[in-house]
């Protein structure tokens, strides 16, 4: 301190120490971008939580500024010489965690070379430019205010898709950054083993709606209830609020600023409260993976989650695979019923059980039922392939969705506002990132599987709200190992098997079954 | 977009650009700097509003890594280049846009250049475990606590001031840059002038204090009501809430993203209940002169507020020569009667004004009277320049807190939390800024003289609630020179007088003998 120059030559980040010890200089390094980066989700959650109207043209400049410098510096030639010092001095071969942070970050680091400066630039630019648009678009209800955004987005993702894989198919391409080794094929795949099974499912079930009651659903409960109803569903399973926050946003989401901050969103509808509740839960389930996430390797691109499907299969676990399951009903009913409106008392746990459960078709993705929820996201799979590919016109969306929630829901949307303008995605430049959701809910299945073989007594322990060993098993299982390996891996690893679609499709055809007497 | 390499070289701002337009280049490189900053300014109000305590750590690191690149990428060589090469295309000397910025960046570049990068981040992460300490220390009620890290900081300030003016008086040194123009001494004697006329004026009222009835003040108005009530004021002041918010935190204060987002915080006390209204118009003035200010130069330091005594002479402006005068509370008080619970409807008018104006001297600054507020700065004054001489070591403050506060103002603190643990400054690394405040207060009084001078019915205005003519007279005269003028320059320009105590000090005394009937 008090030590250096006025002149010191500017740089992105972090650079020149080479002292002694490579290591250090790389995670000195990598902290500096991760720091960059971490700022700007902190911008991120605030433009999206609390940031007045005003505000939006200089914030977009902020989050671009500060995207750039952390891309910049993580994908400078210095941070590959450093790869190569480490290399050099034989780390990244083993199982320590400098090998463990040498290969994920040198795997991280040639995905991220991929695309240039400028481009990420633009590509922050557009996210909030679109965001703004979209946020027009629902409240005029027309997607043409939309339109002209997506065709930028749209144009943007091809130019990524070229430098991401010149000679892959581009939604491929794509996949190569959201869920890296896949490819559309296998996708597809996968989506055409679950629409075989499903559609078939959501056929049964609808010709039996009236086994389920929907009263309780149809219930009204005020602002605060439905706050207290998510927070204490959060403390119950054990979310660290000393280390986390739920605020309210339009489109619920999680967000890190590293392992002692962790915040999730949600949204209040007095006439649906299971939407807070759930998409509570789901965040919480993101959240307590990223609560969770190594401490030894934060900083670094090791520390990070491992992929957004393996992300949504945490999300889906504590929304889905526990949160509506009978157990849990049984553990939380009581304390539900303590906090909700007096008229909810005449029901009894199985109508409550069943209510959350009710499946059919609708138009909302966000408020689908477990089944019918990955129809919608296979449906944008679809448009979004169809968009890069040039085989359909961003015009073309409205139509071509009504025609495809036809196909695969039977119901169509009367306007845009429950059809395209629903998701935040695209207008936030974020493609090909719709079918980690159900890569998630699939993989959800399998965890489902282990974890009953591993935990005999889940259920027990669910019922009387005993939720520790079940995120230690996560978090020693999924959380702890980071980003040391890809979806695939991970799954191999933990499950011992490949990613398939039979343990998911196996769960909801018994539960289902049993909740419609079918 | 789709150009460049992916091995653009690392630099911490835009540099290298050498289009033909200088100003271009300069503009680009300063909004850079401007665009890290105010990322930063984000994370910290974050820090202090809505932060998980598991968050500190992180976030430290966070804000140091930026406050690190934009005072880097601010005091590079570069940015020296592209100021000579303005200078040597004729830029610099006239009254345009352009001649302002280069001139104002001239300026604080030289001030910026003085402080060397690691002692910047030391600086910014030793606020952030300051902040820390001093809220450990406030919960146990024990300035023991916080002396180990004011030690720190007194020490860090000790290279500063050598730094910045190694030939100067300490507390001159640092004045440089929180109060430039301004000496220690200058200081000091415009603080002696206060002193002689403020203590007798003090002891005065304190010998009629039976004159005002305090029971207004002592009615306690839940925390809905009191937030409403700021809201109210501030609405009707025409503080613009598309384009600012207001937050609670334990300490009130204002921070920028740029003009379009402009943030105040406040406390409510539900036993005293002035101190969330007049601290929300207090931080509402520093908010109007940051929603004013031109934007024509946002993004250099042009586009800056002039000093932080220009800032406070507005908060303090609202807060007092407008919050707490006669004519407001004619307008007001009806608006207030409706918000706040029914007890309240038996006060008079007069009772009202006479209840906010009571003075009287009492422990905490942030609570103080107009005229006993003064007295506050001047204690922290003196403490400081002690501690900066070193005729003074951390552990006596307590001690001479005590001894100064009952030579000023006949009353002394029995713990710490009412003596040197009320203040955040010092834990932010903030010193020499408190003198800011009382400046600010004497140049209110002056300010006050030339509007009434100006708008000869100001007071009829402000019994009817029309501000506007003040917020568009102070935007015209103060908010829209932006940095241009520094506080000596920009009082004289608006005022045709130097910085004197007369006009204020005529001001309280009018005001009190009326209110006291001395």
């Amino acid at each position: 301190m008090g030590e250096g120059g006025a002149s010191a030559p500017p740089s992105a980040c972090a650079g020149g120490f080479h002292v002694a010890d490579v290591m250090t200089d790389l995670r000195r390094r990598l902290r500096e971008v991760w720091n960059i980066s971490r700022a700007s989700a902190v911008l991120g959650w605030d433009e999206l939580t609390y940031m007045p109207p005003g505000g939006a043209q200089d914030r977009g400049e902020q989050e671009a500024t500060l995207d750039r410098l952390a891309h910049e510096c993580f994908t400078s030639d210095e941070t590959g010489k450093l790869l190569a010092r480490a290399r050099a001095a034989g780390i990244g071969r083993g199982e320590g965690d400098d090998d463990v942070i040498v290969r994920v970050t040198e795997r991280e680091y040639e995905r991220a070379r991929a695309l240039p400066p400028s481009l990420v630039e633009e590509r922050s630019r557009l996210a909030v430019a679109g965001h703004e648009a979209w946020v027009k678009a629902r409240r005029a209800n027309d997607f043409a205010i939309f339109a002209p955004t997506l065709k930028k987005v749209v144009e943007t993702q091809r130019e990524v898709a070229h430098l991401r894989g010149p000679a892959l198919d581009p939604y491929t391409a794509l996949l190569t950054a959201t869920l890296p080794g896949f490819t559309a094929d296998e996708i597809e795949r996968l989506f055409d083993d679950l629409k075989r099974r499903l559609v078939p499912l959501v056929g049964r079930i609808t010709a039996h709606a009236d086994r389920v009651d929907p009263a309780p659903s149809s219930l009204r409960v005020d602002d605060d209830r439905q706050w207290q109803a998510s927070l204490a569903a959060m403390r119950a399973v054990g979310y660290d609020f000393g280390r986390g926050r739920l605020d309210r946003t339009i489109h619920p989401f999680e967000t890190s600023f590293g392992t002692g901050d962790v915040r999730i969103t949600t949204r209040v509808d007095e006439d649906q409260w299971e939407f807070a509740l759930f998409s509570s839960l789901h965040e919480m389930g993101h959240g307590l993976y990223e609560q969770g996430l190594p401490a030894r390797w934060q900083g670094t691109p090791a520390g990070e989650s491992s992929s957004s499907a393996i992300h949504e299969s945490q999300s889906r676990f504590f929304e889905n695979v526990i949160g509506r399951s009978r157990p849990f009903w049984e553990f939380f009913w009581p304390t539900l019923r303590e906090i909700f409106p007096p008229e909810f008392a005449r029901f009894s746990l199985e109508e409550m059980y069943r209510a959350v459960n009710r499946c059919g078709p609708t138009l909302i993705r966000t408020e689908a039922d477990e089944v019918t929820y990955n129809l919608h996201v296979i449906l944008r799979f679809e448009i979004e392939r169809g968009l890069l590919a040039g085989t359909m016109e961003v015009n073309d969306v409205p139509r071509v969705w009504r025609d495809r929630m036809t196909d695969l829901l039977g119901v169509a949307p009367e306007d845009d506002l429950t059809g395209p303008l629903q998701d935040v995605h695209w207008s936030g430049g974020s493609f090909a990132s719709f079918p980690s959701y159900t890569l998630g809910n699939v993989i959800s299945g399998q965890l489902r599987e282990t974890v009953r073989a591993e935990i005999p007594d889940l259920d027990a322990l669910i019922r009387r709200g005993a939720f520790a060993p079940i995120t230690g098993w996560l978090r020693e299982n999924i959380y702890d190992l980071g980003a040391a390996y890809e979806t695939k891996e991970l799954v191999r690893h933990v499950t011992g098997h490949d990613v398939e679609a039979g343990p998911y499709l196996a769960y909801l055809e018994e539960k289902f079954s049993d909740i419609y007497d079918l």
